[in-house]
């Protein structure tokens, strides 16, 4: 039997139509049944409808049984509507075997459900950038989704930079729980009660668009509030399509992360996660147990397998773990 | 005798030195003695010195037993410092009657201060962009640092938008802590210990280059964390230079006010106040007990006599507070 994906848009309107569609007949063609929401395409100012359209379109999902449930598209939207989300209709989707897929500004929902009931959602793809990327979808984002959608994925790994090589070792961790996704979009929930309250856990952060100045700004902020020194570790995905400005004079992301891990101590601060506004990301369960090892430059993360989140330790030598060693 | 200003450097490097150099000037022209500090022209990376060098540079404007200590520029750089900032001997410096003058990066200086000490500062120029400009300095940006100068400000007042003429009356407050600045760097200290505690004050925001998405965002965060529902006023400046994108479709900062004017229910928003990174701008006592009042239109914010914040209220009437209604 077809496995069912549902696409709806819980925040900004689908503006790349070519690409939305692409996206869509991408996913047919690798042999899924696809439903759209009645309000995908939808547009009210910036977004794929007003604030209500938006509620229900997630109840929409949540109500589909589909197997996947994916975003459209990221974009802004979903901090706007955090008091009104179906927390528990997702939540018994989620239970039901729905898994819920996106990023960016997806990161809002992801930690509030996470915060709210601890449902575990993935931090994956988006249909019209991933699925429907002029450049054709990446290899490796469609095995990792694939796996996902199969059941089969257990885990992932990567290579550090060279660069960290001089990177505290990771010690192993055994169940932490994996949060995190766009900088920016969680440091929005600081403070409020849509942040997660995660200790010994891994944060993991991405982001696009934001000059190192602002990400040291953001990552001090979490500092500050305690967030990265009750983590097991700290991760860091891709920050990319910013611009430098003569004013930098050296400063850099580089000058960020060297300033972090000092101010870090004993937290490893681990770089290179393929993840990010990329074409090559892997899909990431925020809010599961994850077990973590490194040999060497490679990381290994293992979830074990799909609704097996709480099971012990996959040895990282024996998984099936999809990783991006050779991705980019 | 002459009224001493001492010149420092907290945040970024200072690259318009022609600008820098005229605000200098201006300050001796009005007839003011200028100290300018041993750093306040070093660069390192995008800032005016590395850590240590301006932290001690905030420790020597403490020492200067100046009259006002004012800021070069903003720019960014507080935030990486607040846990080596020199609090107390600048709590000291205030007690003796220097007063500390500044905006933008500076709010977090300020607001940390508060939190830490409950010391007054005052959101007002810097001397590049406002007193070096080079249209020349605004009349009433200099006649309100003249009164704090001359400790003969006792309020200011301002005439609402006519768009906003349907904003809730302001009842009559009384002595609620002014607090707040630039909304973008306030929000950074959101969850950390340099976040003030102030419940029943009317918290003012200003931003520049932010673009109403995200000043929603920010604004959002400070609601759901229960900030903006437990002061007696919000009191939005001036919100400058963004870039609207086709994208937006009608969303505007009209939008952002009209929806968070919803969300206040009874907490009133006000719009209009003469502050932002524009040339007029009055000062502002950030930390000190305010009374407000409006009449019609226009509406009145008294703090008294410099060094009696506590005083009782002042008539709006009498009062010789320095307004802004035909600034612009």
């Amino acid at each position: 039997m077809k496995k069912h994906i549902y696409i709806y848009s819980p925040s900004s309107a689908v503006r790349d139509k070519p690409a939305f569609r692409r996206g869509v007949a991408r996913l047919k063609a690798l042999g899924y049944e696809v439903e759209i929401d009645e309000a995908a395409l939808t547009a009210h100012q910036r977004f794929a409808g007003d604030d209500a359209t938006r509620v229900a379109a997630i109840g929409r999902a949540a109500a589909s049984k589909a197997d996947i449930a994916l975003i459209s598209r990221g974009g802004y939207g979903l901090t706007r509507i955090l008091d009104t989300l179906p927390y528990k209709a997702v939540t018994k989707a989620i239970e039901r075997g729905t898994e819920f897929v996106g990023l960016s500004d997806f990161t809002a929902f992801q930690n509030a459900l996470l915060a709210k009931t601890g449902a575990v959602t993935w931090a994956g793809p988006a249909v019209g950038e991933d699925f429907g990327a002029e450049a054709g979808p990446d290899d490796i984002m469609e095995a990792c989704f694939d796996d996902l959608v199969g059941g089969q994925g257990e885990g992932t790994g990567w290579r550090l930079p060279a660069r960290d090589g001089d990177a505290p070792t990771l010690r192993n961790v055994q169940d932490a729980v994996l949060w995190g996704g766009n900088l920016c979009v969680l440091t929005s929930l600081l403070g409020t009660p849509y942040f997660p309250a995660i200790d010994k856990g891994v944060l993991f952060l991405e982001d696009v668009g934001e000059h190192p100045y602002r990400i040291e700004r953001m990552l001090d902020q979490l500092l500050h509030a305690g967030v990265l020194g009750r983590q097991r570790a700290v991760v860091l995905g891709q920050f990319t399509n910013f611009k430098k400005v003569p004013n930098d004079r050296g400063f850099g992301l580089k000058t960020v992360t060297d300033r972090l891990r000092t101010s870090l101590k004993k937290v490893p601060l681990l770089t290179g996660l393929p993840f990010g506004h990329v074409p090559t990301k892997v899909l990431l369960p925020v809010g599961a147990k994850v077990q973590m090892a490194a040999e060497g430059r490679d990381v290994f993360m293992m979830w074990g397998h799909r609704h097996a989140h709480d099971d012990a330790a996959h040895s990282a030598h024996g998984s099936h773990g999809r990783g991006a060693h050779h991705g980019h």
